[in-house]
């Protein structure tokens, strides 16, 4: 079998597990990643699109985007629509911080472009990846490439950054890891339209019909979501009857749709989980492999960038000191921000969302919780500082 | 039958009908007060303590109370306990504001006082209480006096300050009122205890185990809660069963109790209730008869006064206008702060109890959320803003 050795051994070439190739090679770490998807599939994946002003930093000052600051687009709050008006909360206003539209796929071509310049070892489009002996000090990733040969990667430590459906979450015996689990009883549907924008920035709505969002994707692009039941069939679905619910849900709280051929549509499963610790063995989890959050608060891509910041960290001292032990700080460094941020995707989640056992009194109590943050400096700045992400930890 | 004429009867002799009283007689409008209980057993009543600071200046600024400002107890702020430790959350630094510890049955003795040596007409331990010509413009109330005289009191507009349980409230017919109504699956399980203070300011505690609130009443006497099932039996309840249950839900927090014998237990049962409007016709509701609100946010008391503030301004000008429209004008102001104060009652419960469909996940993501208030200046001043009650409207 053809062997490669490296310090570091990656499971996903999404951004959690690029971005940590990339932080390690500038600590001089060698890595390998590996990804069963090909290039073509993850770029074609929609997905996210705020990111957290940290996170831009984090890609121009590493020197993986320029284009971030170039073509994403600076928003600087949100409008959360309700009880018929709705409200500007102003994140530069309230906290000194702005968040920036630039979608996932293009922080995805960012990094691979960056990786492949540099010469990086990534490998897209394998298949049969397991990996083994993750508690030893020697553990590997084995796979068979795409023109069928079986290969090996051997390294000092291993970081499943495989998404939420983890391969590598999966060889940790259950009873080393705790999984904290919450499903919701709704899902999104989401699409994406020919339209030029609605509104400059995104429009959080609440509605009796349920949550709507309106984003943005390009100047001609947008993408928009609803609330929708989590077995509802795009298929029922005409491009008439998605505008119309999109409207009803809207257009009361004092915003105008502009139309568009709906391109794409989809359901999206809502889903929070957590793996308590981020670590076992040599095995280190990243990103959505570790945990999963409701999209409402636009926290995925961030909370992945961040674990990866502090995995970068984490791995350079190990393999510095030679000290395993280190390797637990991870979980307790990036587990509190999971945290609030689990907390803080509940919160915009159940503040917005008609829930099954929603009557009148939840409607008027989510408007009059609505109201009493957007009528409170103090609450409008709670909100803008979990909007825009916490200091680093 | 003896016939009184007055301009505003009032039914119910609790703090907001005895404070309306009050507050239309400084503005020259007489009244007269109704209630089935006697003075003496209104006074045994054992209810909330926290006073708001506008509630403590309307009640020394009109001059009902010189004793709140001597006997009742400041508090500058709350401890919230979870997660194995205890924040202060210091409302004075936060918004300037401070709370009074004042029991409710010391306002109604203010009132009653206050009331009795002003000449007032407030007459206790009436039976067979019933309104009349609720929408007319000469409604009344009729009663049989404590000797079983049959009385009637003939006025301009009827207030039903008469409770959760509200008689008046039942007189609007269903289409002409809206009702409003969560049920909490759980109850406080309340006591009252001889012991000295365990901590000057109010514990929330939250616990794995369900949540406690170690309150204050005297030096000497304390008043205590843990969440327990609504049908939970007194009878049950050793005194070290339930000292032993207080202390494994606060102790682990941080805070100490001061055990002592308890004198008084009672479980107490969670409902919120809004009813709008607040008026019908002639008839005008205050104070729990129109909403009651969970005791966690101590908002219930508060909540009445600031009812009969709004009531007693509006009752002026209908009067003084001869225009029964100006009425309205009583919910659409009363309204905003009932729902607000929903809104935070609702938020204190669900934030520090556990629910029946409590899991590993909603206990992590409820310290996590706790963590983040009181780590947030704005957090916190969000929370201080709603315990220390939002400006008047």
């Amino acid at each position: 079998m053809d062997v490669t050795t490296t310090q570091v051994g990656i499971v996903g070439g999404g951004p959690a597990g690029l971005m940590l190739s990339h932080l390690l090679a500038l600590r001089g770490i060698d890595s390998v990643v590996v990804d069963h998807r090909s290039r073509l599939d993850i770029e074609r994946t929609v997905r996210a699109g705020i990111l957290e002003a940290d996170s831009v930093r984090l890609l121009t000052e590493t020197g993986v985007s320029e284009r971030v600051l170039s073509e994403g687009d600076q928003h600087h709050g949100i409008y959360l629509a309700f009880g018929g008006e709705s409200h500007h909360v102003d994140f530069r206003e309230l906290v000194g911080a702005s968040v920036c539209l630039y979608p996932q796929t293009e922080v995805f071509i960012d990094l691979a472009n960056a990786r492949e310049a540099a010469g990086a070892d990534v490998r897209f489009g394998v298949s049969d990846t397991t990996v083994h002996d993750i508690t030893g000090t020697s553990p590997s990733i084995r796979y068979t490439d795409p023109d069928g040969t079986p290969r090996e990667v051997r390294c000092r430590y291993l970081v499943g950054a495989d998404g939420s459906h983890s391969m590598c979450r999966h060889q940790i015996p259950a009873q080393h890891i705790r999984q904290y689990r919450k499903e919701y009883p709704f899902a999104w549907f989401g699409i994406l339209c020919e339209a030029p924008k609605s509104a400059p920035e995104l429009i959080y709505s609440h509605s009796e019909r349920g949550f709507a969002l309106i984003s943005q994707r390009t100047e001609t692009m947008q993408r928009m979501y609803f609330q929708c039941d989590p077995d509802e069939n795009v298929d029922d679905w005409s491009d008439d009857r998605i505008w119309s619910e999109l409207r009803a849900r809207v257009e009361p709280n004092g915003h105008e749709l502009v139309e568009g051929p709906v391109t794409d549509k989809a359901v999206l499963r809502f889903r929070s989980n957590v793996v308590e610790p981020m670590r076992y063995g040599s095995l280190l989890l990243a990103g959505d492999a570790a945990h999963t959050v409701p999209p409402t608060g636009a926290k995925g891509l961030n909370l992945a960038l961040a674990d990866v910041r502090i995995l970068a960290d984490v791995l350079q001292k190990a393999l510095a000191e030679g000290d395993d032990d280190v390797l637990d700080e991870y979980s307790q460094r990036a587990l509190d921000r999971v945290w609030r941020s689990q907390h803080f995707s509940y919160w915009m989640t159940s503040m917005l969302h008609r829930l099954p056992d929603t009557d009148a009194f939840s409607l008027r109590r989510q408007v009059a919780e609505l109201r009493s943050v957007v009528r409170s400096k103090a609450g409008s700045t709670f909100l803008a500082e979990g909007y825009t992400g916490w200091p680093s930890t």
